[in-house]
């Protein structure tokens, strides 16, 4: 799948991922309108909104992007009617033919990150039958409780040909409050990274890790380091546009290769007709202001790393 | 809630809480029969086995204890239909009048971690109507992000009188690869200890926090430290039993009023029927086993507390 994704993105000339982040803010008048009508102001309601407006913005760009990341938090909030979108989504953007990065930031002691990994990216035993509940074909993980809880994810992703990204270094202000804590004069995120790159050492693909691992683009300075700490290691980076990274921060996290990072950006894309630059696409055309918006996307940073 | 798990407590005279962590391997064979032959061998099919085994288990047990701790792995790895099995079980617990501690281990960056809070300990806005998705009484949420990451869950749990446990030091054999690293000369779980205890202070109940933390029984050094960090800290406790931890071992955890933690007790209660010990119940009467071992379970800890 590591490979899959390298590939996708080579022939794309599109190191993104588009944050499928539903908030029910972001969604048109006229789509919550006739989710209402359908189910009512009810979860079930939310549910459908959502689903529409994930589907019509696939339409629009999965021939532009290599992967989607939907946050599984956005669903979750709805309830199980949320986790009904959140597998649909997951189903139509496997259709069509996406990368799709589960960000669900899982993580526990080992038989019960073994659960989440069956759950997610691998498939569960029912008597003689199994199936997968989720199959998403990565997800981010958590690892503040050490290698016990990141393993049973690798031990499924080897089965089924999927991967995980660890969180290192996270986008969020606060992120340096344990995360830059030195240990032996280095920060926690590097010894995180270290361990990141050891893991992956064991599971590799071509030419990167199906262990890859989460560093924000808020920390181009850390994004530098860390791509060294973690030479096979694909970087997957939040915090890109509405979080505050710009295009030229990004150029550290990216190999000689030209690959070895995917930039992600949700708000930016998926509420792209709020903004004043895509107005004049207005609300109802809001898929199309996103597929814009991917362009305008793929066109920065392939500028700012001068391909 | 807090104050309503500390009176639930004292008036059991039972410092202890079922974990209901349904591996599809703990539910008896005549359970799983039913339930298969009802859906199939299918996710709904391991859904409704879960289900049934959970609802006999809180029946025979729900006079006796103060709380349960559903693992949300274990729901989640059966996909939609197991999402479906976890928000049965947590009604059916507050039905009990049971206190229900979400074990999510959820957490990221603000907003993300706002929609889970929301999701799990609060409702969510849609249109004019407001739903609560899960509506378990607390949580138990990751550190790893920060503030960002956990102030919106106590935001959230403020307006519905709800609370957390944050990780602090996990019972799994790697906590200690990160969690013990030293910063200053103290280890992170300390920082992230006193840390808990400030987020903490800011949210009180009559004598405890709302803002808990989770110390895993398999560490009673760290326990007894962590103890004089957060006094006013709710200790959750997993490892006891089937982890390792001993009852002797947990007496630091506590404060000198009998109370500030509560111990987890998961397979040890739930999967009874299959130790030798009450295997006299039989697989038939795996619930009789499971009110039999919570009995012990209150007179081994008492007994250590010398109550």
């Amino acid at each position: 799948m590591i490979n899959k994704l390298c590939n996708k993105i080579t022939n794309l000339n599109a190191p993104i991922v588009v944050g499928l982040d539903p908030m029910l803010d972001y969604v048109p008048e006229h789509v919550k309108k006739a989710a209402f009508e359908e189910y009512g102001e009810t979860l079930e309601g939310a549910a459908e909104a959502i689903w529409q407006f994930n589907k019509a913005i696939v339409d629009a760009t999965h021939d532009l992007i290599p992967a989607v990341k939907p946050q599984i938090a956005m669903y979750e909030q709805f309830g199980v009617p949320g986790m009904v979108a959140f597998k649909k989504t997951v189903d139509y953007c496997k259709e069509k033919d996406l990368v799709v990065i589960g960000d669900i930031k899982r993580g526990d002691i080992g038989s019960t990150s073994k659960a989440y990994a069956v759950g997610h990216v691998g498939r569960v035993q029912v008597g003689s039958k199994s199936y997968a509940g989720f199959d998403e074909d990565f997800v981010t993980v958590n690892p503040y409780l050490g290698s016990d809880g990141i393993q049973p994810f690798i031990d499924v992703c080897k089965e089924n040909n999927k991967g995980i990204f660890v969180l290192v270094k996270t986008s969020n202000p606060s992120s340096g409050e344990f995360q830059d804590q030195l240990v032996d004069g280095k920060p926690l995120y590097e010894l995180v990274g270290k361990k990141v790159a050891e893991w992956g050492d064991a599971f590799m693909g071509d030419s990167y890790s199906y262990v890859g691992c989460v560093v924000g683009a808020t920390y181009p300075e850390m994004g530098k380091t860390l791509r060294k700490v973690m030479p096979k290691t694909f970087i997957l980076v939040p915090g890109y546009g509405a979080q505050g990274g710009k295009a030229e921060d990004l150029v550290p996290y990216f190999n000689a290769d030209g690959l070895g990072a995917i930039i992600n950006s949700s708000r930016g894309i998926i509420a792209a007709y709020k903004q004043e630059k895509y107005s004049k696409f207005g609300a109802e055309n809001f898929a199309d202001a996103s597929r814009q918006a991917v362009i305008d996307m793929r066109e920065d940073i392939n500028g700012a790393l001068g391909k």
